[in-house]
Parts: C-alpha cells; sequence; structure tokens
C-alpha cells in the first residue's frame, strides 16, 4: 500500500484518480460479438460458449432436473444461510414499496403516479472463480418483489457445462424463472435481442468484467435498459483513533481479494494507525487463499493521513466509493455528510462484508464515481413510474388560458386547438353518427 | 392516415414498428464533434455554434442582464401562464417526495435509504421552431424540488445569438443557476466533459432530435447518466364509441405538428368514428399554421379499426406509446390494465396537451416503445438512493454464520475474515498503540 500523509487539496483528484481503460478498442471488439449474437442467435451463442468457456453447450437452457438435482447437493447449513441473507434482503427491498401521490393539481385536474414491474427483466451473474450466489440473491429477489412477470438469468457454464449447484439453488429460492448456461458478452446480447432459446429482456442486471460492462453499455444504445455501468470494485475506510488496525486491515484485504484492480483506500485521521494497519495487513494476508490477488490489488493500495474528518469527508465525496466504511466513534455524524457512495456502512462492527451478503442491502452497487449519479440496485430499479391523469370539463377550463397561452407561445397551435374544440362545444352523449362534431 | 381494419394479432408487430435509423453512420458522425468538443472545450462549442446555428458567440454564457431584460419583455398574461404551471409541476413533482424505510432486518442490523440530489445536472432544450421553455420547467421545476446544487440549462442561440425570452423567464423561475447558449451536440457534450466556461455536470436531461439523442448516449458510455434516450414524439388514442371525431381530431393533430417523424395512432373499437375522424382532420388542419408538418406526419399516421376494447389494450401494451389518451365511456377501468405507457390520459376532456403543460405531470417521457423498461423524467430522475447499515456486535454476530458460510462457499475467506476479526476480539475502547489487536 502507497501511504500518503497530508496531501494538500489540489493534489487530491490525481491521488484519487481511477486506471483508465481504453474504451474504443474494447467497445469494438465486444461489439463485434454482440452484433454477431444479435445476428446469428443460439448459434453465436454456442460458437463463443466454446471459444470462451472453453465448453461446447447443446442444451443453454438449465433444466428442471438439474435444479433439483442442485438443491440435494446443498447441505443443510449453506441452505439456512442463503435462507437467512434472502430473507433480511426480502425485508429490506419490500419496504421500499411505497404510496405514489394522487394529487389535485388543480380542480378538476387530478394526476397520479403508478408503479409498474419491468415485464421482462435479465440478471446476469459472472462465473470465474467464485460462484457468485450472493448476486443470484441481490438482484432476484428485489425483482420477486417487483413481480416482474419474465425473470431470466445468464451465468456461464464451468468446463463441464455446469452450473454451480448453489448458484441454481438461489436461484430457485429467489424465484427466477429460466437459467440459461451462457456467460459474457454473448449473454448480454442474447437477453437483449433474443434468440431462439433465449427471450428477449426490457432491462439487463448484474455485474461483470470490463468486456460485460462494455456490452451493457453497446445494447443500451439499442434502447435496451440496463442497471448501472459496473468497474472494478472499490472500498473507501475513513477512520479516526477509536479503530482498530485488525479490523480495517480485515475491511481493506476483503476488496482486495476480489481482483487485482479492485481499490481499497483507507483515509485516517490518525497518523498513529498507519503503522498497525500495515502490519496487520502483512499478517492478515496469510490467513487468505486469495493472497496472491489482494496482493497486486493493493498495489494500487493506499493509506491517505488527514488532517481531519471534514477533510476526510470532503475526499469521499470526491471520490464517490462504491462502498464507504466510516469506522470513527460518532460514524452516524460523519455520515450525515456524505453526499457521495454507494452504500455506507457505519460504526466499528460494520464490516462490508455484512451487506455483500446478509444485511439486507443491495450490493450491485455504482462503482468508478457513478454513484454521483446512479444509485445502486434497488426495488425502482425494476420498477417504472407511469403517470396518469383525468381531467374533468371544468378542470380543462381552468386549465385552458395557461394552455393555450403557452402552446400558442411555442408556435403549437394544433395543441390549443385540441382544448379549444373541448370547450366550444357542449358536452353531449349522442352517438358522433347522429351529430355534427 | 392509413385506415386498418381488424388487423390479425400476427401482423400486429409490423403494423405498430417504428421507422428505424441508421445509428451506426449517425454515431460516427456525433461521435467526432462529441471528442471534438471534449478535447477543445469552447473553441469547438464556438465552431459548431457557427456552423449549425449559424453565429458567432463570444460570451456562451447568458449574462444576468439578459435575463433580467427578458422578464421585462414577457406579458403579465404569459407569465401568469408560466406561473400556474410551474406551480402545478411543483405541486406533483413534490409530492413524489416519500419516506425511506429504515429497518432493523436482524435485531443489532439497522438498515435504511437516504435520497441524496444529483449535486450537477445539466437541462438541454431545443431550439429549432418553437421556443419550448415549457420543457424548461418539467426540467427546471423537479430539479429545484431535489435541491440540486448545481441546475446548467444549454439552448441554442438564434441567429442574433439571442435566446428567446420566454426560455430564460421560465429557467428564471424555475431557479436554473446558469444558462449557456450552445445548441446539439456540442451542448450536450460540453455539459458532460465541462469546458472553459461550462461546468461538468454528473446527468443530462432532455429532449432533442436524434443528433442530440446520439451524444447523450454516446456521453452515456463515458458513465454520464442521462434520463432516457429520446425519439420522435408519438400518440395512440383508443377510442369507443362514446367519443367525440373532432376531439380525437385535434388530438391526433396535436401530436403531429411536433415534426414530420412523429406518429399519431388511433385505435378504435367503433368503425363510425373512421369517416367522422377523418373529416374533422381535413378540416382542423385548416386552422394550424404547421399545417404542412402535420400533413407529412399524418402520412405515417394511423386508424387502426379493432374489436373490443380488450384487444386495443393489448396493442397499447405491445407498441408501449409515449403518450396513451383513452377516449371510452369507462376510462379509468381501461386504463387500469395499461401496463406499457409514458403516460396515460383518461376521458374526454383530457388532452394530451394538458399534461403537456399545466396539468402538473411531466412531459419528458419514454419514446420509441422505451415506456417498457423508462420512467418518464420524474422527482426521482434527480436524486439517487444511497443505502446504509449499522450494525451492533451482537448484530454482526446474528449474522456472522450466514456471512461466513456464504462468502467462503463463494472461495472469499478474506470476507469471512472481516467477521471472525471483529468477533474473536473483545470490545476495546483502547487506542490502538495501545493495544495488540
Amino acid at each position: 500500500m502507497q501511504v500518503i500523509k497530508y496531501p494538500a487539496r489540489e493534489f487530491w483528484s490525481t491521488l484519487l484518480s481511477r486506471p483508465a481503460i481504453d474504451r474504443k478498442s474494447l467497445f469494438e471488439k465486444v461489439g463485434s460479438i454482440v452484433s454477431e449474437v444479435k445476428q446469428n442467435g443460439d448459434k453465436a451463442v454456442k460458437k463463443y460458449t466454446l471459444q470462451f468457456d472453453k465448453v461446447s453447450i447443446e442444451e443453454l437452457e438449465v433444466s428442471q432436473e438439474e435444479i433439483e438435482e442442485a438443491s440435494l447437493q446443498i447441505p443443510n447449513q449453506l441452505k439456512e444461510a442463503i435462507e437467512m441473507c434472502r430473507r433480511n434482503i426480502w425485508k429490506f427491498h419490500s419496504a421500499q414499496q411505497h404510496d405514489l401521490p394522487e394529487i389535485q393539481t388543480t380542480p378538476g385536474v387530478v394526476c397520479w403516479q403508478k408503479a409498474m414491474p419491468i415485464e421482462k427483466v435479465g440478471l446476469y451473474v459472472p462465473g470465474g472463480t467464485a460462484p457468485l450466489f450472493s448476486t443470484v440473491l441481490m438482484l432476484g429477489v428485489p425483482a420477486q418483489i417487483a413481480e416482474c412477470k419474465e425473470i431470466v438469468l445468464c451465468t456461464p457454464p464451468d468446463k463441464e457445462g455446469k452450473i454451480h449447484p448453489a448458484v441454481l439453488y438461489a436461484a430457485k429460492v429467489a424465484g427466477i424463472h429460466r437459467i440459461f448456461k451462457i456467460g459474457g458478452i454473448q449473454a448480454i446480447a442474447a437477453m437483449a435481442y433474443g434468440t431462439e432459446t433465449v427471450p428477449k429482456v426490457y432491462k439487463i442486471f448484474g455485474p461483470g468484467n470490463q468486456y460485460v460492462t462494455a456490452a451493457k453499455q453497446l445494447i443500451a444504445l439499442d434502447g435496451i435498459a440496463i442497471d448501472l455501468p459496473a468497474g472494478p470494485s472499490e472500498v473507501m475506510v475513513i477512520a479516526d483513533e477509536s479503530a482498530r488496525p485488525c479490523f480495517l486491515a480485515a475491511d481493506l484485504l476483503s476488496q482486495a481479494e476480489h481482483s487485482v484492480d479492485t481499490q481499497s483506500i483507507l483515509i485516517t485521521v490518525s497518523e498513529n494507525l498507519v503503522e498497525p494497519v500495515l502490519l496487520e495487513i502483512e499478517e492478515q494476508l496469510n490467513r487468505i487463499p486469495k493472497k496472491e490477488i489482494a496482493l497486486k490489488a493493493l498495489e494500487n493500495g493506499k493509506i491517505i493521513v488527514l488532517q481531519s474528518l471534514e477533510e476526510a469527508v470532503a475526499m469521499a465525496n470526491e471520490y464517490a466509493p462504491e462502498h464507504l466504511i466510516i469506522s470513527t466513534r460518532y460514524s452516524l455524524g460523519v455520515a450525515s455528510n456524505i453526499s457521495n457512495a454507494g452504500s455506507v456502512f457505519l460504526g466499528h462492527y460494520t464490516p462490508e462484508s455484512a451487506g455483500d451478503y446478509a444485511s439486507g442491502t443491495n450490493h450491485t452497487l455504482p462503482t468508478n464515481g457513478y454513484a454521483k449519479a446512479y444509485s445502486g440496485v434497488n426495488l425502482d430499479s425494476f420498477m417504472r413510474k407511469v403517470t396518469f391523469q383525468q381531467i374533468s370539463r371544468e378542470g380543462l377550463s381552468n386549465l385552458s388560458n395557461a394552455i393555450i397561452l403557452m402552446a400558442e407561445n411555442e408556435g403549437l397551435y394544433a395543441h390549443s386547438n385540441a382544448v379549444k374544440v373541448r370547450l366550444d362545444k357542449e358536452e353531449s352523449e349522442e352517438k358522433p353518427e347522429n351529430r355534427l362534431c
């Protein structure tokens, strides 16, 4: 880890800058695969599954038998763990439902919003080194609460053409309707445009590497919605003298083990923490199998010493971390000044891993500074809000002057005409063929 | 208008298909301008303002004097109209604020959401044939309610390098902080990346032609958020025998006058309406200055006769119109079955133009079928929801089994370690330098 003490404000942005990736060449590579899948459907999907996942898949869809079989392979303890997480995610996300306003803005003019589920959603869960069945819950449970009609999951097969049983089991408990053994770019393209076997969806969710992210951004150009553009995962920890080095080290490491391009940043207002934290990191590194990955990731890691918590908050707001852990004595007070972050963890006993799995909050969060403009995945991510209005003849006449004046000042006389024709005539229940309109 | 009677279900999708635009060549054209603005800032902005708007602008930012001057030029009647619309937009959008959940998902585990304004937002208002000061209100008022810290507006200058006074006045009453005389692609790029004079924003809102939309989609690839991809405006009207031909004709025309590529579709379950509506359109066309535009637009217009309101609703849900007008006797019942639409207008006295200006609902809505996945602009569009969690030592131990099991089954041992280190040790208030951690 790099240690930087009391950096001057003008150096912050350089200090906090994230590694840029060459998007252009990336989009070219990814784009050609996306359009091939769009054109050739399953054929292209299978071709790239063979190429990238090194397995030839006949049946892209996971069968009911495979799903049942999977749940037999999951030990009860793990089932209980999954159930506890599912229940907490359900509790927190179902509480996000709320009444929408029905307002009479003007006498006779009633306007309201109605939340509707997005009918068809596609969830992507990466494979790679670890079976991320927690992500299945994080995406599937809110979709289930929203009552999306068709919930599709794509996740890459292993070399035997199988999906990890825990992923299948989590998908079952999360009420996912169809599961496909498809990963990477080809999975995103398949759900975006549909293939012979994969249904086209309206919105695609889920994390992924830079190729998956690029694919999501490209299909978004065709009007398919995406949850958010994901980048490498990040944690920023703000600590004061009340923090315990072993806790801080553990949190920095739990981010670092994800992948070599993750960022772990510790901001401390107590210089005394620096050495103990570095020692703790060395010590705890030996406890984790992914030591090599973590070591590599920590090369981008930083320990920044600042004068005050005010500065620390300012730096966090400038960086807009995906995860922000506030390991200070008065964490609630510190948190109240945070304006840019994906998810915030307060106090010494709130590790990121709690939110990654079990507390009930979602772990699909905006990285790369996107927290300045994007929310993490939540119930709203699976819904649309449609506006409705019903206006009486009196209501319309109450609005008429405003509409007519504004429309005609915008040069839109057919707009004002639509009001005038309605008010020029008496209300009538006659059938059109019997009346002059 | 094309009249289609009782089309078989399998022909619906062709019947409802929207004109496709060649996005690839569009993105190439637009992309080069975007990157030039990104690189050369104001210099490029001024170059393209001269090229596209045919005017050379020295001062890109509108001065306080120009704003004050503008409000002197607005007749009081129009000011009152603008104020009524502003008030109704404010009423409906401020009612969209709601409490967010604070949930104890497990004893000792408290999770909550906090809504925060997006700090810097950019609003785009097209120029062209009409000064769309109504759009200034539709975007500015919700941003004001959300309390965005920096609200920037870009709108193209006229040949004299001026902005229409009604636009400046609306911007003033909507509490917009800075206004720039920049239009089109160069405006989107300027707000996305910032220039010497235009601040960089985190999210960009507003309608525009296909070039503006393409620019918004391209800057979104760089992680700047956008409200939604906009296409040509659309209206679909569902009518039964209780509808009045002159009202229907007026609504179809008020859409058609926007531009030649807008779509006006009437679905009627009463064949008797067809002839009277066609006659009314001919008659009313003579009342509107934009007759030529409307005529051209109506070439894509359709009158579709269906057997039942159930069919009509099914067709509307498949098309997912930006605006849906339900001109039937029991409009509320029909509306209750609508699942895909941007904004819905119920009954014979609820013309689209009411929602375009004065009722209080937003007129920035998903076109091109995007209503299947996107909401129209609303208060949430200007906010992010950040999750927070605070866990006690007991809370963490209540979650510990689940976290440890799931993390280790995902191969993430540093994640479980972050829980273990916390529970292995006794709580301690000692300073780190005096303790072994």
